[in-house]
């Protein structure tokens, strides 16, 4: 079947923009207290139109790359400096009005003034899980009201899981922003991982029909990915994020310091989002990462914050160019079909979600060579990292072909009936996203993993 | 207290605007089946961006008036003319790329083309009620299909009444499209009344992050106001409408036929809305309605096919100018704090919406008075005419002054705790939306409608 492929070419080395604009979150709440309207004549319109915060987004889009690391100081050191605290590593995610900052850095959750800066209003609910909260939910509480006395803070804990991204869960959230008598003016901070922050943006999208919102990722998985881009939602039972919203946050704030409590497993779940960055358009960076593996998977601070920034940066640019996924974002999927097959086949929460990915990795890559459209050098190196990083590389042996078919059939990127999949094709850090590929390679791959 | 009131002045009567743009849907989803993306060299970006349907609202917002009627003919005759189907009326809802036509006719249901040309893709969900679906949901089905045999329509049925429109409720419509297996390109089709468009139109906001949605509004209360402007959404057990989206439709299509099966008291209920039109911004609308309300009680279609549109014209220039509510579409909720405490306070769905709507808009009239911002003139003739519309001027009995405080303290217009309300100030037609009042007018006027 021939490709009708079209091709789009990016830098793969995401570099310093000169003309980034700062950040600029939009407030749409920092209005007069008193507004009168009147139809006795024409005349003054409406200064402030509700609007405004969308405008220039395309412009956004058109200007092309818009990441950049305003720092030049490394992101961490081995060894906190005792002259006071680091400044972080800024990089923009570019979307015009509702641009926003993502802090990259070590100790950052002691510098009260990075956060406070975005919080709006007197009031902050703080969404946590009951596994971060008893580590880490007074350290915020204090960096959100360190010398800010009119600040106050409540917070919701939730059972801690995947299994719990649910609209039973989501709902003790709304239940406490409304008990709280929470108004437009607060802010919603999640703290935790990507299901807090998936959950937490989506309450923070629909409460009052939308309050800001701050992301405190906890976890390599949401470092790296899932806290940046504004895809926020829950799951159905029958399948993963189906319910959502886009709705991007006020700012990222990623204090490297909390991955140090982080499990094992937790740590090597992350990396496949790592790796998926390399493969599908940064080849450098696949190519850092098979030298430095060993070094990520011992925590060597340096090797994760340079990891956790080049993959900030590669996620930044492609929400700038595409937030609501009309084509490019699409390829931040790569192997999340099958992967996303594996969580709800499985029961949500058996596997972590990058150890699914990793599989759903490995799968979209064989079947990329099964259609004559990448090098094995490609899959051996692909088994070779994800095993590097003790991560699965085949799908769980109670997965059969019909239980990926039928998930796969509710997949988003299913459109007019049609599955597209995200695909390597060409040199390491090429890819496509397509419903034109030969359906017997699919056939064929799921049958060479799964048990039919 | 002196009024820091900023004066906005909008004209009363919308007037027709030769340049107002014809609707231009924004379809994120005609994209190419297949895009590819390379890291090898810079080069081409992509050249569609996600955001592209944000572009221009603020323009939208800054050049004022956007009403436009693109028909010169008579809304609706009491006849049907035998020489073939009427043209509506045409409303728009100026919003940049997402502007969108409210279509207003006798018979539009029976002209396929007005609403087939908004469906995106092959596949629809009408989202309805079983008090409507033996009525119109075959009519509805047959419009959609008619002569288009590449789509196929899928329906579900929810219980009729405000007290299903929760979260619950909201799950069987992402039941049905997920086990449907419907996509991204999907269209919902929301037909019914005020509870059906909200829910159908979150339900569109948040299935995959958003779908298109179409909004065939069955009740004046629903033609008249909420099938408009994009609010959508659904109540918490402790308020109305806390959790939700803005999220505007592809169209609007107003059959004003449907209203020959609609209970009395459910017409009574949208006229509330009718007079709240004229009140807060169009006091020549309001002298009509004191002249016409015999009419329109009685469904003389002419009066009511004028009130529709009128109504809707007003709706689509306050939406216009301030989408998401940063100030003037606030005015549209003038007795709604009241009106959402009655709802509430009975447990939804004991009073209409426009009942309590009505009570609440002759407290608000009351304390206006009280504040010395208007004549006793005005409250006479508010107190008539919705007595002639057979709608309640008072809260029901069971009403204390505590139900009241307790339930508008979660209202959507409370800012870092203050109690912002729309009130009438000057003369018939005017109006402010402050927290700059006398909150011993606000004790007065419960104090003197409901026991403490």
């Amino acid at each position: 079947m021939a490709s009708t492929a079209h091709a789009f070419r990016l830098s793969a080395s995401p570099k310093p923009s000169s003309a980034a604009a700062a950040a600029a979150p939009a407030d749409a709440f920092l209005r007069p207290e008193t507004l009168s309207f009147c139809s006795s004549t024409g005349g003054a319109r409406l200064r402030r139109s509700g609007g405004a915060c969308s405008l220039s987004v395309t412009a956004a889009g058109a200007a092309g790359l818009k990441v950049r690391a305003s720092s030049a100081t490394p992101v961490m050191d081995k060894s906190k400096s005792e002259a006071g605290p680091k400044a972080p590593t800024i990089v923009d995610v570019d979307l015009g009005d509702r641009s926003y900052p993502i802090y990259i850095g070590s100790g950052l959750l002691d510098q009260p003034e990075l956060l406070q800066r975005h919080v709006h209003g007197k009031r902050v609910l703080v969404v946590t899980n009951d596994t971060v909260a008893p580590i880490y939910l007074d350290k915020v509480v204090d960096a959100l009201t360190k010398g800010n006395p009119n600040v106050s803070v409540d917070h919701v804990i939730l059972p801690d899981g995947e299994k719990y991204k649910d609209m039973d869960t989501l709902m003790k959230v709304f239940d406490k922003a409304i008990e709280s008598r929470l108004d437009r003016r607060c802010t919603f901070v999640a703290l935790g991982g990507g299901v807090i922050g998936d959950m937490c943006g989506y309450a923070a999208a629909s409460f009052l029909r939308g309050v800001n919102f701050i992301q405190i990722p906890t976890t390599v998985m949401s470092q790296v990915d899932s806290s940046v881009g504004g895809k926020t939602g829950i799951n159905h039972h029958l399948g993963k994020n189906l319910i959502g919203a886009f709705y991007q946050p006020q700012c990222v704030l990623i204090d490297t310091d909390t991955l140090n409590t982080l499990p094992d497993r937790e740590l090597a779940s992350g990396l496949a989002e790592v790796v998926k960055y390399g493969l599908i358009r940064d080849a450098e960076f696949f190519e850092w990462q098979e030298k430095n593996m060993d070094a990520l998977i011992a925590r060597d601070p340096s090797a994760l914050a340079y990891a956790i920034k080049r993959s900030c940066e590669n996620k930044a640019e492609v929400v700038s160019l595409d937030e609501k996924e009309s084509g490019l974002r699409a390829t931040l999927n790569l192997g999340h079909t099958f992967g996303h097959a594996i969580e709800t086949g499985l029961g949500y929460g058996q596997w972590l979600h990058g150890e699914a990915v990793a599989a759903g990795i490995v799968m979209a890559v064989d079947m990329s060579y099964r259609l004559g459209w990448i090098d094995e050098s490609i899959v051996t190196r692909v088994d070779k990292i994800l095993k590097q990083a003790k991560l699965p590389t085949c799908p769980p042996e109670t997965m059969t072909v019909e239980m990926f078919k039928s998930v796969m059939a509710v997949d988003k990127k299913v459109a007019d009936g049609l599955l597209r999949l995200i695909l390597l094709k060409g040199p390491l850090g090429n890819c496509v996203f397509s419903g034109d590929y030969d359906r017997k390679a699919l056939d064929e791959t799921l049958r060479a993993f799964v048990k039919s």
